[in-house]
């Protein structure tokens, strides 16, 4: 595969009995793991954004379930299943917009009925194929939305939807490592994306790694660019997508997809199915994370706003299904998402 | 007049023979003031942002030709009218975007004909009315501006344009000052203007002290705050208006139109008629000024971005008429600018 190349990030380790995080918060000035040994570790990586990005925050969820029984078992192999209970709520409860935190962790638990005995092989199996399942859908979803480029051009991509924020290769960026690759993408615009940088921080420390030649700007200078003409696709991730084709994703994603619209770009969803919440039947039923306002008003531990002022700090937002062109699975494509289509998809 | 009391700040200070201005790069940390006593260093501090914001620049050059005709004079009473114009035209080209800068400039030197002997105190006090001009100018679009008000709402603006500015009061500010005062205004949101941070450091530090409740966010928040419904206006200056009506401003600004206008938001541009420039057709004529990258790529000495990664700075954008509901001036209210009404209003 000639994208390959690609795909030298490992945010999510498992070695040696122990999950290790690499610290997103610390990037790019210094790449550390934290190392996890236990539920309650893995539950505070995810809420403190130690580790972030949809299909990743599953991933380490998963590891966590294997953590977690792995030590109620050891304390107590007769009540494990119950006692692992107040554990997994709070991992749950870690982040509450992405789905596949959920997701994943309802797929290990529906394993707990039919284990006897030690746990940790079966559950750690189960972990294993999710991580790896993730990084086989990002490639599948990178071959499926290069084959949307009609023409090389560039691209405007927003946060983080790389290796870092996936078990491995990317969502969005899985598409445009692919369609960079094949040849179809030019440049690569990146959003630096308020407040947490994870554009400034996180995707183009990908993107140069990788020798793709990535772009910043503020987001507010993203209907400026568009007005140039160069970019012809916007390719954005999802924390959870609803039933009706709503999605949710980093504060800043419905802004450039109204952007889009207006200036005739097209609007490319990329994530797995996992992150398809067909019980969320659209965009107001999704839960958007509120987080402290100090994410805005400082910066690197020094207070860049004016003493007195506040905050608004609503890190996700969504953008209605009627703004985007299509969303990008890895069973398949949906053009013009509606509940129909979306449904079928899911069931397909 | 209900309003005098949020006039507090004072950015541009003629005292003593010599031009102070407050430090804008410093604020809210400190509050210091750079003393220039030459042209040059007039010029130098609008390049290097000492003092921004369009009518404040006007101002500003103002004082610096004083300056200017004041050494070459000394220096050689028969030629300083000559002598000066390197100079003039170093001040004229510091920043190119706002058209103010150059306005000023055209109106200390129409004086120069009439002048004989010492230009010093014709010139200064030509200044001082372009500066009392412009303060007075800001009251009156602030009651203008008020009268649109239709229900007591909350308003989101962006970059600065307040007392900081301007000569004092501000523009888009000058009206969220006196719709306040007038009890038309439940709360200012601000976007935080990366990647300068005018909002957070500036509007901020102005609307807290003078007690008007700002809530900061990210650019990237504009879309869902306006999804709420409880922002009606969009308030907003500009750095030259074309003779179509098209806007260059902040960039982000055009961002904001667009999402103003798919919410339903009404967007209000409030400039004094020394920002309208009829000899430029429209937006595409105007310049729009490229800064280094490292405004984006660095906060506060420290690089945020991966190393390797570039960034794309420009700093104005162009907000076409057909997105702009009313430009308030010192001279009336245009409705939906067109030629004609641009034209009406600068011959009225």
């Amino acid at each position: 595969m000639q994208n390959e190349q690609f795909d030298t990030v490992r945010a999510i380790v498992w070695e040696e009995g122990v999950l290790k995080l690499l610290d997103q918060r610390r990037l790019p000035q210094s790449s550390e793991y934290m190392v996890c040994k236990d539920l309650a570790c893995v539950a505070a990586a995810i809420k403190d954004m130690v580790v972030r990005g949809a299909p990743a925050i599953g991933v380490t969820a998963a590891y966590g379930v294997v953590l977690g029984a792995q030590a109620c078992y050891r304390q107590s192999p007769d009540s494990w299943k119950r006692d692992i209970l107040t554990g997994i709520d709070k991992l749950a409860k870690a982040r509450p917009t992405a789905v596949n935190l959920c997701w994943a962790i309802s797929r290990m638990q529906r394993l707990f009925g039919d284990i006897e005995g030690d746990p940790y092989p079966v559950l750690l199996d189960e972990a294993c194929k999710i991580h790896a399942e993730d990084i086989s859908a990002n490639k599948t979803m990178g071959d499926l939305g290069t084959s949307l480029f009609e023409e090389r051009c560039a691209v405007l991509t927003h946060c983080n939807t790389g290796s870092l924020a996936t078990a491995g290769y990317g969502t969005a960026l899985g598409v445009i490592r692919s369609a960079y690759a094949a040849g179809m993408i030019s440049r690569v615009y990146a959003g630096e994306t308020r407040p947490w940088l994870q554009g400034s921080r996180l995707t183009a420390w990908e993107l140069v790694q990788d020798n793709i030649p990535v772009t910043l700007l503020a987001e507010g200078a993203a209907a400026h660019l568009m007005k140039q003409g160069e970019v012809k696709w916007v390719i954005v991730g999802a924390d959870r997508i609803a039933a009706n084709g709503d999605v949710a994703n980093k504060i800043g994603t419905y802004n450039a997809a109204v952007l889009a619209r207006y200036h005739g770009v097209r609007f490319m969803v990329v994530a797995p199915t996992s992150t398809i919440d067909l019980n969320t039947p659209d965009g107001d039923a999704i839960p958007i994370e509120l987080r402290t306002e100090e994410e805005l008003l400082m910066i690197s531990g020094r207070r860049i706003a004016a003493d007195g002022a506040h905050a608004w700090n609503p890190v996700f937002d969504i953008t209605p299904a009627a703004l985007i062109d299509v969303i990008v699975t890895e069973k398949g494509i949906v053009s013009a998402p509606t509940l129909e289509k979306m449904t079928a998809l899911i069931r397909s």
